[in-house]
């Protein structure tokens, strides 16, 4: 297999069109691509510059397959049993139903990604610090980021962590490590880069003083 | 004021250049600017895409005065009150002497960078999840990496959480409002656009299962 190069993708362009990408196709991914994605993320920032970190790069179709089963009854709980309430509710929640689908069609088919990478900070598993995740979303931010200079598609789920324990058995982690995310890297089957959703500034950014808007 | 047009920076090229910068000028930074690094953070992921967040510019020189007060004494009570252990020991440790010195000129001229952003989640004040940030650091990421753009230095800091209720009525947030951050933002004045100094992926990168090394 040679190693796709990557694309001479602008900064600000990348940073206004990576969307969580959640229809993944099932072809490989070139181990110098998995290296190149790891080594962005891990000049993201780390407190103290500890880096605590493992990143677990999953690739066995039968701990992905496993794990799915645990992913799926997450989603399930979480969203999937209010699919008919969003469905047919009018299309101007946080979740749109073309998201919705999408995560759907994640929860059904996660195993099917090629990779998935399992972000894990050491000494945390009995934190309830919420600000603990400073030392690793943004280098995962880094991560689903590079992704997108080599044409892969991404994005940061933690619907596994009802079954945090057995994840962690799964996956030889120590004791006091806690899994942060996972997220299934691959090549989009569907859909296309383009700017996230969002509310608009107006109504999120304040000067010196937050106010009721 | 005329607002600076953004580098033509590569994405790669940036995740790997931009490290912490804590060495910042007064010099003011353009409502143009501020503005488009916080449209490019807002692009960052929000689970369930709820966007619970709120962004405060804080350029209130009363207001940076009195939170710097409180940042300090966070410093001297993880850090600086390690001053000679540190800078007298083998520069091996995570934080060598140079970070050391930088973080330290930091917490006692963080006042004087012309803008900071705090970063806010709100409704999460009572929170005890360690995977809270997943919803707020990847868009500190992006806002950072935007940043970068601009040539505008930043870090994330979180050493103010000492005083979070001072904090939180000094900027007028609800009572259910966390602070995710501190990020102050500036013109570098001094140091450079370097790859952060990480530990090898060897020794962090694991294949299906985690294994002590």
């Amino acid at each position: 297999m040679t190693t796709p190069a990557p694309q001479d993708l602008g900064l600000l362009e990348a940073l206004h069109s990576t969307p969580a990408r959640r229809y993944l196709s099932t072809e490989p991914i070139a181990d110098d691509v998995i290296r190149a994605v790891l080594d962005a993320a891990v000049r993201g920032p780390s407190g103290g510059n500890s880096q605590a970190w493992a990143w677990i790069v999953v690739r066995d179709p039968e701990v992905k397959k496993q794990i799915a089963g645990w992913y799926r009854e997450g989603w399930e709980r979480h969203y999937g049993s209010r699919r008919e309430q969003i469905l047919n509710a009018p299309d101007d929640g946080p979740m749109s139903k073309r998201t919705f689908l999408a995560a759907d069609h994640l929860a059904n088919h996660i195993e099917q990604a090629p990779v998935w990478i399992v972000p894990v900070l050491l000494g945390a598993a009995k934190s309830g610090n919420p600000r603990l995740g400073s030392s690793i979303y943004g280098a995962v931010q880094q991560l689903m980021l590079a992704a997108r200079a080599y044409g892969l598609g991404s994005t940061l789920t933690t619907l596994h962590i009802g079954h945090e324990e057995e994840v962690r058995d799964l996956l030889g982690l120590p004791a006091d490590a806690l899994t942060m995310a996972i997220v299934p890297l691959g090549y989009p089957s569907r859909g296309r880069w383009a700017q996230p959703r969002r509310r608009p500034l107006e109504e999120v950014v304040f000067f010196d003083r937050y106010e009721e808007r």
